[in-house]
């Protein structure tokens, strides 16, 4: 097996036109949890597009010297997020999600919405661990329905990268 | 505007292996709830595998003298229903989950899990309207917290069908 | 293994604005293609869209009292050709002609693009049989040359339903 | 818009089961080109897999200190090349192709199969430039009939090169 870089997905609400609080309250904590996945020197992933948590995760691994993989819906890279290094173009709208689950080590989710929800519930069909940072009472209790062995909650960044580094570290443990 | 049949989407697990009573219901259900789309004139859209809620609604509606659609993951059609008319083989897995939410006029889930849940919240993410017939309580609260214009809940076949019936009417009618 | 009627995927160029005496024969070709497809039995596949090949080789099946399949690459079915019976919305635009080549029993082609080609090779990639009908020499010796055995060449719809009908027979015959 | 590397995407066979002296002169051409890529300081793109032309200009680009990127076409990362950094996930079979056309700035097909046909092809229906290098007389003559403005033949690595480097060159140029 080569030594690869983790990839941890981020993934979040891409509107913020509204620019309620919540709303920012998310941007915040994705800016914060992409600067500290690129500390770790784990590479980020994302939805790719220059909006909500995508954008600001990847602002923030970038502001601390990490690498950024977009996984995009459209057909070209017209609507990434500046602070995307690498723009994967699927062209696929939200079938690349699937894409999204697959490709991330861990999934963190950051708010909630129709599209992060099907990432996460993408993420638990491939029996990927799943960690819900900020999202509501009502998903928290959804998704550890659905499979409560792979799903995660955290209420700040900090929470959130100690279940990254267990998970991480639990994968790489030989099997007993 | 051509006059086509209204497509409805028939979702759900596809695990029965169990035997368990809770999917035993679910089988139960998605057998009537494909003779009754098949009885309305309605084409049924199903994941086209031949297991649980996707192969059990299938059955009903060909019970029924209706037209079956199957959107299949893998590569062939080896493991498809055995009541599909149509299998449409996409080689794309989950990401198909996309193509039964764009697909479906409306979309009924019928029991809930991690591929069930992403085809509803990527109905959603497109705007569909959904209804969820049998599903957990968390699952009402949590898409219902997503987006509650959309999401309808049925607690019998009959239910999920009146829900059909006006949501297909509202479709038709002019906008004022 | 349940007795299912034969898919036929008819494929070929969309763009017609041009009007040009090629195109026109496309369009032509293709009419009288769905019509003979139709009354043969067969379920017409086309990539749905209202245009060039897709269109026409629809309405051809319709007015054969036939049933069409169209699987779009937009996210809904607003350019969907009128003569569609079936619109599966893949919102996954030219990834979708992965879709049209494994859901083909048989994959014709009408004329010759990009589109037209990517479906013809990924047909061939999953072991598809085609037939190449009014294409340019170029495409019959290329094609030709990555599998001879799953090529065949037809000069008119005759020789193409000709090629169908022994294609079909030797896929029903008991391998010995 | 921001800086960010091109993406030069090679594709290729992935059987080398034959060991045939063809297979052998394009993972040749193919280990110099990955060489010559991260050389340049260009993002290597491939279909990600331990086979053929895929694995060996990601060997290349990595003996050269370059960056690989691989989009899979499985549902997990267990055939992928080791020399892969950043392995997508997309578990839609074939369908992965038009990512790998989407995403390249360049495209360059080394030998020519089903699957690589598929990718120039796609790459051509979404206007991206293709270099078709050590390819058969077939393919060189097909491709330029579909659209000779984006075609360009190379009969060596380094004329491969300087085709890129053009290619790269034009789109930086301010339209006029």
């Amino acid at each position: 097996m080569p030594i690869r870089k983790p990839i941890i997905g981020v993934m979040g609400p891409g509107k913020t036109e509204l620019h309620t609080e919540p709303v920012d309250k998310h941007v915040e904590l994705a800016t914060e949890l992409g600067k500290q996945i690129a500390s770790h020197g784990w590479l980020l992933l994302t939805g790719g597009r220059n909006l909500g948590v995508m954008d600001a995760a990847c602002r923030g691994a970038k502001s601390a010297g990490g690498t950024t993989i977009g996984i995009l819906p459209g057909p070209d890279a017209l609507d990434s997020s500046d602070a995307v290094d690498i723009p994967i173009i699927t062209g696929m709208g939200s079938a690349r999600n699937n894409v999204n689950a697959l490709s991330s080590t861990v999934l963190i989710a950051v708010g909630m919405g129709p599209g992060t929800a099907a990432e996460v519930a993408l993420a638990l069909k491939a029996r990927k661990p799943v960690v819900l940072l900020a999202t509501q009472p009502e998903a928290e209790k959804f998704f550890t329905s659905l499979d409560a062995s792979l799903v995660h909650v955290a209420s700040d960044v900090e929470g959130a990268i100690v279940h990254v580094k267990a998970l991480l570290a639990a994968q790489t443990e030989p099997a007993t």
